[in-house]
């Protein structure tokens, strides 16, 4: 199932699902059983996933042309977000370009960083570089939803714990977030600002069939302006998102509706490509992720 | 107003304030209309002082005494939660300890990170030392809760912003803390498991009588098991919480219900005292933090 949040003809925020080409309002397909929010759904969706088995099942659900309705962040507010970095490939040319090496500690566990829960951007919604931001960069990454409440989650019972899956774009102001690195509290306003996730929550059985040795095989891109400058794929992560869950889970509780990224894929921004190949984003470009079986997350810079 | 949130004979989490030494519970002595979270209180704080202006002048309202009820985090879950390190004396010690000195960065802007909204403990409850931890530590901190929405908000009107203040203890789990940061994302493990706040929450008005030049005058100490370890006042902070209000809400929206930490204040953790003063916590350990208007937030480790 590919779960959506849409503005209906009414201006109005509702949660959904495609089938095909045409979207599904869930509290209108169920009569009311169904909530119109994402955050909603995921608390409970074990409970409403039932529901949505029976009526994607009938045929004639009102529906809207994706033409009728526009799509927005798939869960607009997040309980939190944690971004790991979890390609090895990406953590070797980040320390690099910063004419350092990869700590040891990076091979011992998976690292994260908590970030901004309420910036969200969603699909063909316009992301505004911020003013003092010369560098502003995009981070091809995958997410995965936490669908299920759970503490010391062990990495090969992680799976039960998911929702689904979805593509993200950790936005970054490199000039602001090295700056403020210094610190070495990480980064905060250098990418705080905004996150894409989208365009729509795909649900894990769905991701199965791409399963190869226990590792996904989703190809990944990146394009500015129509020109693919990011190539990669999920296979070549390090820690899997069993291990990042099991690493976050540690004596901390995970909520239905967490988000947990994956950091980025190896060259999967232009930082790591360097100037040679792209110069930093700027107002009027347009940036298109896309992954094998989660679609295309298209935003343009303001 | 001291807002508190409770556990009443039912064991049901309810909202309410501190009429001396009296618990209200805001929805009952409302008669409904006043709600049973703090949270929602918060979210619409506006409309809802109102009435709570109105009811507190009452003479008999029904009311607890603090026996009868079990005080618990007085917001217990965040919609977000930034710490920074806003007093300069905590980071000279801690840069020294680990042989550094301050990066010039931190004299120009407030640094933040942003932590777990959703592992706060309240006065009283217990705080588990995790399992990897051996340095397990306090710190010394107060909060501001934000009350009303903004963005971009000059540290000059910032006050606007501001429902009220709390102590808080950025409970830290030095040795997991200490490893993660060799990664340079900042600290996430080391710091996400607990988070101390309260007892209550003070409206911002009541605490304008400790202000002077600008500045509040608050004496904050630290005890362990009864004795005094850490000695400081809230006066020193190098960067108010306007600015860092200015900070945090550079280009991204602040929200209701949101948690800002002024980050430790100086000596106001072990690691800044050194083991020479004091060996690092343990189970069965009571810690006590007190700050002049805002009472005495104690916690035991287990």
């Amino acid at each position: 199932m590919k779960f959506v949040t849409f503005y209906n003809q009414d201006g109005q925020m509702r949660a959904g699902w495609l089938d095909g080409d045409r979207v599904i309002d869930m509290k209108i397909a169920s009569k009311g059983e169904l909530p119109d929010n994402m955050a909603e759904f995921i608390k409970n969706n074990e409970k409403y996933m039932k529901n949505v088995k029976t009526l994607s099942g009938s045929t004639n659900l009102p529906s809207y042309s994706l033409e009728e309705i526009r799509l927005t962040v798939p869960l607009p507010n997040p309980v939190t977000f944690r971004d790991f970095v979890a390609f090895e490939t990406h953590v070797k040319n980040a320390t690099k370009r910063s004419g350092d090496t990869v700590a040891p500690e990076w091979y011992e566990m998976p690292i994260f960083y908590y970030s901004n829960p309420n910036a969200m951007k969603g699909p063909g919604e316009e992301v505004k570089r911020p003013a003092k931001c010369i560098r502003l960069d995009y981070e091809l990454e995958l997410a995965c939803i936490i669908g299920k409440e759970g503490r010391n989650i062990k990495s090969d019972e992680a799976e039960e714990y998911i929702f689904g899956y979805t593509i993200l774009n950790d936005w970054s102001a490199r000039d602001i977030q090295m700056k403020e690195m210094k610190v070495l509290l990480g980064p905060a306003k250098g990418k705080d600002f905004a996150t894409s996730i989208g365009p729509y929550l795909l649900t894990k059985n769905e991701l199965e069939p791409y399963k190869s040795a226990g590792r996904f095989d989703l190809e990944m891109t990146a394009a500015v302006n129509g020109e693919v400058l990011s190539r990669g794929n999920f296979k070549d992560i390090y820690y899997t998102f069993g291990d990042m869950i099991e690493r976050a889970s540690e004596e901390v509780t995970l909520f239905p509706g967490d988000i947990i990224g994956s950091g980025t894929v190896g060259f999967g921004c232009i930082m790591e490509l360097g100037a040679e190949v792209h110069r930093w984003l700027e107002p009027g470009d347009e940036v298109e992720l896309k992954v094998t079986g989660l679609g295309t997350l298209k935003n343009r810079i303001i």
